[in-house]
């Protein structure tokens, strides 16, 4: 298990409240995806067993299991996130004074930076498949706990949002142009699509108050 | 300190992924403000002492105090809203077979659920000055760490967003005319104010990028 998964609330707070820059926005929003999750997982808990909703016990169970495996994987990115970004900082601190140590650090700079953007690439691609969770759990879920699968989309949503202006900050350091395109299409169509998903939520919620 | 602040990451998300129905969205809107507090702080933290941003030492400096009493005052509430939807569940199974038990009972689900309302709006009254503080350090703030402003302001909406949700659900179940027009009116006016907030903080990063 990771360093930071290891941490308390109030532990995990203090340390990204503090003047290290990591942990910051990418671990948040890798932690904003798994609480997500972890809220859809919930609903999903207080649906199964239920006589109200016996038509929907096969669908439930199958969207719970989704739902524990992409908690699982965004909890596993609040660490992931954290480690990319001390690369790119260990990767500034080398050596610059030949020729060749400066080669190198472009190198490992470009790598770093790629690793920095695909991390949070992945965490909007996971939180997207919670998005499509929470949108099952506010249709079928137990109606009593239909609030929770609306906070289930609002924290996925702003871990879509923040993971994306990651990748935007640091595909500006990227010179493969051919990758900075592609991973360019891939941010907008995200961030175009999760916001449909969350106001689909929404709106269901919202009706159902 | 609380039950919940100081479970660690992973078992925090296993405990809302359960089937126990708290901690659920009150719990963690309140986190969600409580990250964003903890985000902006590092932002003041990254801005402090650097020479580059001379001009704004005191003005950064009486931020970061501010952000981190809303830290700590967030991080309070994520266990004061548990607590106060146990306190609706415990008078939910009050007996309810004489007339005076069906009584006592209606009593105490009516202050319950009211305490269960006021929790979570003060939760987002305390996220709407979390997007203040996100706004001053977006504006003055290091600016290579301008997106975890970004992040601060977008977790905290959903902070906001999660709570008022959990207001309104809660005001539901009330009776008290007057307290629920009140407290209805104040719901839309944070619900109008932070999001004019978050799109102000929104569109300050995003020219910058």
């Amino acid at each position: 298990m990771g360093t930071l998964v290891n941490m308390n609330l109030e532990e995990f707070l203090a340390e990204l409240a503090s003047e290290s820059p990591a942990p910051g926005g990418g671990s948040v929003a890798a932690l904003a995806g798994a609480l997500g999750a972890a809220l859809s997982s919930m609903v999903c808990h207080l649906t199964i067993g239920k006589e109200a909703y016996q038509d929907v016990q096969t669908d439930i169970k199958a969207t719970l299991k989704e739902s524990e495996q992409l908690r699982r994987q965004l909890t596993d990115l609040i660490d992931k996130d954290t480690e990319a970004f001390n690369e790119v900082m260990a990767a500034v601190k080398l050596p610059k004074e030949t020729d060749a140590q400066k080669d190198q650090r472009r190198q490992a700079l470009q790598q770093a930076y790629k690793n920095a953007t695909c991390v949070p690439l992945q965490t909007a691609g996971f939180c997207e498949k919670v998005l499509d969770i929470a949108l099952r759990v506010a249709q079928k879920g137990n109606k009593h706990s239909i609030t929770d699968a609306a906070a289930a989309a609002l924290l996925t949503q702003a871990g879509v949002d923040t993971a994306l202006l990651n990748v935007r900050i640091n595909l500006g350091a990227l010179k493969d142009t051919a990758f900075v395109q592609k991973t360019t299409l891939e941010v907008e169509a995200l961030s175009q699509k999760t916001k449909e998903k969350t106001a689909t939520v929404l709106r269901l919620v919202e009706a159902s108050l």
